[in-house]
């Protein structure tokens, strides 16, 4: 089970190979809010989003045996990334199985970092099949993109960050808005910060559509998508929460917040126009949520999860909003 | 005149109020590039680029009464943000002359920081009779863009913590490629560097047809160049080099680095896809040189300068090269 002493073991593994990432904030952005928005820039991540930090989190805690075997992960970009990243820094061999229509950077990205991609297609094969094939051939360890404690405790150490660097800004009370997948992210920093800053409270923000934790929290009882494509957010679109995540997000987080698509493009122009930084639709929507959401209080956190986003969809939400 | 100590007095009465930005890098652009870049990003400045840190530091250098009286600047943007945020911080009134071709996005911003902005027509008007009116009118001290000693040790800080980060980071002799317009950025930083880690060497990088600097420091002599205007590169179209500034880089700095419009835009695309940051044309030169210049060594530093750009540039720099 993660918990504040398993992250803090990952911060230590971690120390020198995965960025601390600034907490930033924007005197014009804020008049733009109403109220006062800092950011944790996962952005700026060494691979571009937070999932280096589950990743080197788990490269690093296999056994030197299971390293010198290899890793297999399935993931539409992001936890590809980040696995490749660690894999090659620890020498390890990585396998990476995505959907052939995961956005061309992702793809390309995570074979520059080393890793042997193998495509597959969403609608006609099975990708549990065939990674179970592969993984079996070569005896590679399977890298859940969330339900995996290593791997939560590796994003938790996003908590342990924002727990020192808020309080630094004086903050100790306030909602912390997160992109929320699979919950390992949000579940992961929950637990950071109910053990150091309990006024920091997790808020999960999701595509619309793709609400399944929102609904889970509500009610109580698991809920799942309807469909698992249809959002520009192609980072945070899951089937339903995990079954570590769900647990911790229930004890600990507020309601969730629920983004349309458009609002996630709004928050990638704000964030363009007033802090400089690139961020992906799935890595936008906490923004949009401290931009967008009701009844928010003068001073409200948001983690910008990822910045690994094709073009094209980029010059469109500028286009748009900017 | 501007030496170590006063960079350092700018950087103690900047402590709390202007950013210490981050220095990234990325496996990806390494790969890219054949080479170890490592890039200060300014451009996460808090006003979106380095001219906080010059506009902190006269501001907050004036007499209590001075800056009652209040301030008068020219720019076409980064310095009237500069000097608007650190006027309305510390309660001083603030005129702003820009012209009224300025991007947008900066005549908004200043306004935005709570300037008075005087729009002037570059053609048909002058605005030095414009601002000597005004300035006298009202009593307002002019805060210089470039020749002024407490301009040039508010830029200087980004070496003392470059100074620091480099060294942090095992680099101990580099190139340091600086966007250069009047050349304050550039001749505090060398200042700082010749202090801290000589073996960090500013070099400066400019637009093609706007290498005044470059060309004087490869002369001996005083260069102007022939245009004001005719490259994207905005915040860095500068007449001549500084009174102040090319003594001090004629001292420090090697051989200036002169970009065109289309590696500037390539430089743009690059720090889009690999570090998930915005640069402006201008902002993005230094990065242009650590790419594209010739005869590098294995590891080099440039600094990111600023990211205020209008969304339409943006995305010719991602339709033409990402």
């Amino acid at each position: 089970m993660t918990d504040i002493a398993l992250i803090e073991a990952a911060a230590a593994r971690m120390a020198g190979h995965v960025r601390r990432t600034p907490l930033l904030n924007a005197p014009l952005l804020d008049k733009a809010a109403g109220r006062r928005i800092f950011v944790k820039a996962e952005c700026l991540q060494v691979t571009g989003s937070f999932k280096a930090r589950g990743g080197w989190s788990a490269v690093s805690a296999l056994s030197p045996e299971a390293r010198k075997r290899g890793v297999i992960a399935y993931s539409s970009g992001n936890h590809a990334q980040g696995v490749a990243h660690a894999a090659a820094r620890h020498g390890a061999p990585c396998v990476i199985l995505m959907p052939s229509d995961a956005p061309q950077v992702k793809i390309a990205n995570t074979r520059g970092y080393g890793a042997e991609v193998v495509l597959y297609d969403r609608a006609t094969e099975d990708r549990d099949a065939i990674g179970a094939r592969i993984a079996s051939e070569r005896s590679l360890t399977l890298i859940k993109p969330y339900d995996d404690p290593q791997v939560i405790a590796g994003q938790g150490t996003v908590g342990l960050e924002l727990a020192e660097q808020a309080q630094e800004a004086g903050i100790t009370q306030a909602p912390v808005f997160v992109c929320c997948g699979g919950g390992g992210l949000s579940s992961g920093i929950a637990l950071a910060l109910a053990a150091r800053v309990p006024g920091l409270k997790v808020r999960t923000a999701e595509p619309q559509g793709f609400d399944d934790m929102a609904r889970s929290l509500a009610t109580g009882q698991r809920a799942r998508n309807p469909a698992l494509s249809g959002s520009i957010c192609d980072a945070i679109l899951t089937p339903t929460p995990g079954d570590l995540t769900l647990p911790i997000l229930s004890r600990l987080a507020g309601p969730g917040a629920v983004i349309t698509d458009d609002q996630a493009l709004r928050a990638m122009a704000l964030a363009f126009t007033h802090l400089r930084m690139v961020l992906e639709p799935g890595g936008a929507v906490a923004l949009a949520a401290a931009l967008f959401a009701a009844d928010l209080p003068d001073t409200v956190i948001a983690v910008a999860t990822g910045g690994n986003v094709d073009p094209a969809t980029f010059a469109t939400a500028l286009d748009r909003f900017a």
